[in-house]
């Protein structure tokens, strides 16, 4: 174990995740909700934006056997530094040969984009947890409010631009994100992605949902649908729900448990 | 009992509504489901926007007891005839002199939807359940699908843009709708109300939804949120749930059902 930094297990010891203990995003929950978008049967190639260490790639790795190959994609040389000793972790030999790694910003577009190796029509599924800063929904005046609206319009709007660039003609895109981003996502979706489908993620029955699943269709005209919920855990206590220890050990997709 | 109409019980008894047995749009679960957006302990006066026979405004008027006045604003005067008729059965007597029709189109704007009735900043609430063609989010061509988004947009404006003007600086407005309109809806809130809360409608647990409820404040900057969903049917029958029959029954307001 080295200083200021954490081995983790995920899905019930499938696979490990060298993650910075302080510093950074520590992946969770929301890393293996992202990754259980992609069915159990998928065949192709996934780009995972954003990534940071990696946890939503390697869980689709370590949950769909088929799947081709899965590029890691990242600004943060210091995220993507646990990304790479993660892939070079013995427990993690079994993923090695299909999984790769891309430093790049995912905001760029155009020639710019290409030439940082995110090249269009090269996937067959993205999925994305675009970065939002927490204070972002709770503005505290409508300066605020307004200053955060645009910038996540913005956001939303270059990451599922490279999205709906470097999928082909017959991929997906996944993202997690949190509910209050609905309206800029839709936006940001429309024209780019069809047949959309809304989860929204529960953490008890009776409270306010904490995330949306969004999963679209490039060639889609389908009409949006919102889909059954998923809840996170028991009314009354911490543990897991069974859709959701289905999800987060890494035994289940998303479809094979938000139907009951 | 008149050829053509039917008298159908609602709030198990406490109140009637005179409805057309064949032409027309027939008030249910619907009607009842927008009307528990407002509160029990509601003072103040209500719109009801494109009331058809006025279920909706009765079912608020049968559970509010504190409510002030309620206003059923219909284009249709032939399904204002029913509302008349309602309205002077002996069964809603008690109701009577808190309700009142106004024959206008949602649809005006500046002075001449004043003109018509519809006072700028005149009311406390409004609810409305916006008129859908059932065949307009199955298209069946791209072309279809353009001209059915263009043609939903301009009517959720439309409605949104009057539901705005109407309510003064602290109101609020509640819409019934389906999933796939979620996008234009949220087009339309923008700029003219905030505090969006959606909750989703499920026929069955294990469903897509079918239908969602967004109530907003003119005057809120507070964050979308999903609220906990409402599931009408238990799992394996026809049976309502018992957030449903609360609901449907006129004894509970949706905040008092969706908490579980």
């Amino acid at each position: 174990m080295v200083e200021n930094e954490t081995i983790d297990v995920f899905h019930r010891g499938r696979f490990y995740l060298v993650q910075p203990s302080r510093q950074g995003y520590r992946a969770g929950i929301d890393a293996m909700i992202l990754a259980s978008c992609v069915p159990n049967r998928f065949k192709g190639r996934l780009a995972d934006l954003g990534s940071g260490t990696g946890a939503a790639g390697f869980a689709v790795v370590s949950r769909c056997p088929m799947v081709k190959q899965i590029t890691l994609v990242e600004n943060s040389s210091f995220m993507l530094s646990f990304a790479k000793k993660t892939l070079t972790h013995p427990y993690n030999a079994a993923f090695r040969k299909k999984m790769s790694i891309l430093e790049a910003d995912v905001t760029l577009s155009g020639r710019a984009r290409n030439e940082a190796g995110l090249i269009n029509n090269s996937f067959d599924f993205v999925i994305m947890n675009p970065p939002f800063n927490s204070q972002a929904d709770t503005p505290t005046s409508d300066n605020e409010k307004a200053r955060a609206h645009v910038m996540y319009e913005g956001l939303f709007d270059s990451w599922l631009r490279t999205a709906a660039a470097i999928v082909n003609s017959k991929g997906s895109v996944g993202l997690i994100s949190r509910p209050s981003f609905i309206a800029e996502i839709l936006v940001a979706l429309k024209g780019r992605f069809g047949g959309l489908r809304v989860v929204p993620i529960y953490p008890r029955r009776s409270q306010a949902a904490i995330r949306i699943i969004i999963i679209a269709k490039k060639a889609s005209c389908s009409a949006l649908q919102i889909m059954p919920p998923l809840v996170l855990h028991e009314e009354k206590s911490n543990t897991f729900t069974l859709q959701a220890d289905g999800i987060n050990s890494g035994y289940s997709s998303l479809w094979d448990t938000i139907k009951s």
